[in-house]
Formats: C-alpha cells, structure tokens, sequence
C-alpha cells in the first residue's frame, strides 16, 4: 500500500520507518528539509511540496498527517484538502482537539466527500516505529479500508475503532489525562520517600515495584530508567510541562461537568511546578503578617 | 527449609502454598481451625496452637506472621515471642504501620535478641501463590537468612532488601498510597468517558490503553478484567473503602510535610463515597439558600 505522511519530526518519521518495515512505499514531505533528506537515507520517498505527495499517490490516496496540533494542523488540512479528492482519506494522527477532528470530518465530508480520519496515537517515540497503540474515530468505512496497516503498526491488540469522528483523539486526551494522575502520583510517593528517615535506593525500589506488585506499570519502569541514570535526579529542576492535552481533560471534564478532583489537581501541580514563586504565596504570607505578625520572607 | 506460618488467611494460605511449591515444610497455625484443615490438606503441616508451631520447628527458627495488622498483630506477637529464643527470626508479613515494626524490632531485639523483620507484601493473593513482591526490612544479617527462600517465592527482580527496621513496612505503605492515586486517576478518565457523547466500549478502551500506551499497567489490566463481567459496572456501588495504608501514606507525608496532594485527594474521595450525604452538602446548601434564596433538596 501507498501512504503519504506530512510531517517527520520524532513521531512521524518513525511511524513512517514502522511503515516501510511491514513493505508500505511511504511518500514523505516535511518544512524541515534535512528531515526529508534522514528519510530518504533510511528508504522512504521524499517530495519537496504536499502537492507533490499527493500527486505520487494512487487514488482513492490515504495521507496521514503527523504534525503539532492547533494552527499547524490547521493550515496543513487547509492546503492538502486542496490536493485531495472525493474518496480519499486523510488522518490526523497528532494530538488534536477531538472537537477540531469532528470539524474537519463534518467540513471535508459535506464539501469534497473526503474521510476524515482522527487516531490518537500512544506509546512514544519507540511505540512509533516497533509497535504503537492507537485509537481511531471517524467513518467505519474509512476505517476498514485502512485497518490492514493500522494493525501491522500497532503492538497486538494495540487499536481501537473508537466510534465516530473525534472519538479518537477524545480517548486519546482522557488517556492522557490519566497520564498526568498517574505520574503525579507516582513521584508523590518518591517525594515522601526523599523526605523520610530512610535511604532508598529509587532505582532498586522503581524495581522491585516492577516486579510482581500491584503498581508496576510502564510508567514505573520509565521511573527506574531515570534514577538509573541520575539516581537521586540531581541533575535536573523539578519543571513540569504540559502540552495540553491534561488541561483539555479538564476543560472537558467541567463541560461534562464530571468530577476529576485528581487530574484536575494533577494539572494546577504541573502549573505551580512551572513558577520559581507564586502570586498566591504572596498573598498568604502578607495575610499572614496582617492578621497575626507573623514573619514574611522579604524579596 | 522449615517456616512457621500463623495465619492462613487468603494471603497466608496461598504463601504457605507457595513455600511448600519450592519444597519447603511449612508449619502453619490459625485461629480458624478450618483454615488449618484445608491447609493439612494442600500437604502442610498444621497445629492446634503457636506454641506447637514453634516447637516443631529447628533452631534458628523462622516463623512468619500473615494476620491482620494492628492489635492482632500486637497479640500475636506478643504471644508467639514467648515461645521463641535469641537469634529466631520473626517476620511480620502483614500490613503493619512501620512505626510498629521499628518499635517491635527494637524491644524483641533488647529483650530476647530475636530478630524482628518486617516484610510488605505486594502482588495480591495471585502473587502470594505463584509470585509475589516483596519489601524486607530489618537486620541485614538475618535478610542474609531468609534470602534464598524470599527469593523462590518472589517473582524475578521481585524483592528488595529496603534496609534498616521499619523499611520494608515503610516502602509497601507507600506502594498503596501511589496505587490509591493510580486507581483514582484511570476511574475519573472512565468517568469522563461515561459522561461523553460517545458510546465507548470501556472493556475495548482498557484493551487499548493495555497494550502499547504510556498508561499499560496492571492496575489497568484488572480494569479491563472488571469491564470484562460488567461492561458498566451496574452490578456494584461506587463505595470505594479503604483499610489504612493510604491514610498513613497521608499521615506520614504531613509528618514529613511533604506535599502530596494527589494522593490526599484520592483517599478523601474514598472517604466521600463513602457517606450517601454530606455534612459538607448540607452546610454548602444552607449557605447558598441563606445568601442568595437559592434552593435547597429538602429531605
């Protein structure tokens, strides 16, 4: 089968490599011209515009997007929709808005009868080029012509047909989610460790949690990856960043108006985590000073 | 190797069977004199009383404690050291608070120079039986001991010796306290997916999100188990009890003043799914209706 992927970065260029493994001509393009050039060495096709993607491809043409959500994905739907015809079937395999994919799937359905197709995709960089796990929404049709290959490049059992279009990228936000709780609940529990009166070994006991207990997990053992690296994490800063999708949880959380006191505080951990001080512990302390003398921490 | 064994109750039945599987003689007392039967029939040994227990087994004794933490622990305890000498090895196997076990190693240690250990045991009953997880604390001379038979029964990797008194106890309260966290995270995403538009399959979803995502974990894999009988869970309450380890992870962490949010959250939500109405409710009603005429649910 013939594919097309815009965007190479780290997970598409390895989606394209998983691709090529199970003998599928991949047709790439990427902005980044030199990552273009690394695909080609390693076998792929190169072109050096969407239209010439497009253009390389039999009908009816499946192109898979993997590129960063929001306006990104946006101005490439709005370009390679020009290209596409009625028939074809374009997935968005970034980490969308599940309501922006049921848009696109609406829009390109009633104006060019294109499929739009939304997959959530887990695993990582290294699930993306020997296995990855994937949530698929969007028309069943559409799905069952492009299954063959979703099924080769995921880890067995490693796909869902969600349901109808956003379905994938919705379960894909609540999966990650509940990423954010169970990392933040994991580190809780080294953080009492690091405070108690024992010395641990983390890297022995991520282990040992590995191993038989009710915790172990994939997580756990990206937990002991590190502190076998770094064993006490000495060398980096406690910033936790966020790409988006826990704070879409939330949101969808309070639309649904579901209670998730744990992602959501997940969530307000990795926001505080981002600031050196806080507005909030300004105005605690100096109410503090107000109402009672008590000492403030001068700037 | 002999082992005395008190208490056959689902995880010290099974760890008697499991002992007995890498050919030790294991002889096991409980109160419950059937336990003690079905045991004699799975081949061990059984007595009527702790004290025959100990008498049957050869110096350096090894007895091992499976009964319920607290004051069952205390007695039992209490009882059992009178009948060993200096240099047996006690271990406690339960759930005890680690204080506990740093208080009993110390005075078991001054009074009759037994040694005290204490183990955490991960894994659930399938784990006692064909593998478990185990955390050892205590004196390292006597973890040199116990080792080789700790380690037969364990799965590959699947302990560690966690250092000194206490430690063992330590680290398995803080296994549950991240497990409390994890629970609470993966239930609020099927929360959020059971008050979405769409119509998910909760067994499929768990399937995926099992193999190759970030979140695959065992936690998750019993998850998929539940939605596998009960594909909404109709034939249960939502009451979620707890037996006391999330709450001396909470108890441990402010005495340590270590922030663990999360973990907090999760176990109060236990707490309130547990109550059918709340004081809180109440007063927040009252409130509203007092400032603002707004409504209230009368009984």
């Amino acid at each position: 089968m013939q594919v097309g992927l815009i965007g190479l970065g780290k997970m598409g260029f390895n989606l394209g490599l998983n691709l090529m493994k199970h003998t599928h001509t991949v047709n790439a393009f990427d902005v980044n011209e030199q990552a273009v050039t690394n695909f080609k060495e390693q076998g792929g096709q190169g072109f050096t515009s969407m239209q010439e993607v497009v253009e390389a491809l039999p009908t009816p043409r499946i192109v898979w997007l993997m590129v960063p959500s929001g306006d990104i994905t946006k101005s490439t739907v709005a370009e390679i929709t020009q290209y596409l015809e009625a028939g074809d079937i374009l997935i968005d395999g970034g980490n969308s808005h599940y309501k922006e994919s049921i848009a696109f799937a609406q829009q390109l359905k009633e104006e060019k009868g294109i499929h739009f197709m939304d997959i959530g995709t887990s695993g990582g960089t290294e699930g993306a080029l020997n296995g990855a796990c994937m949530m698929v929404g969007g028309d069943k049709e559409a799905f069952n012509h492009i299954e063959p290959f979703i099924k080769e490049i995921c880890v067995e059992h490693g796909y869902v047909y969600a349901g109808e279009a956003g379905s994938g990228h919705f379960l894909k936000m609540i999966h990650n989610g509940i990423e954010y709780g169970m990392m933040q609940s994991i580190a809780e529990g080294f953080e009492v460790l690091e405070k108690s009166p024992y010395d641990f070994d983390y890297e022995q006991v991520a282990q040992v949690w590995n191993n038989g207990s009710v915790i172990r997990s994939w997580l756990m053992e990206l937990t002991q990856n590190a502190f076998s690296k770094d064993s006490k994490l000495e060398g980096i800063r406690g910033v936790m960043n966020s790409s988006g999708e826990g704070k879409w949880t939330v949101e969808t959380a309070l639309e649904l108006e579901a209670p998730v006191p744990v992602t959501t505080l997940a969530l307000m951990m990795r926001y505080r985590s981002q600031e050196d001080d806080t507005f909030t512990g300004k105005v605690v302390a100096a109410l503090r000073n107000e109402f009672g003398g008590h000492a403030v921490v001068k700037k």
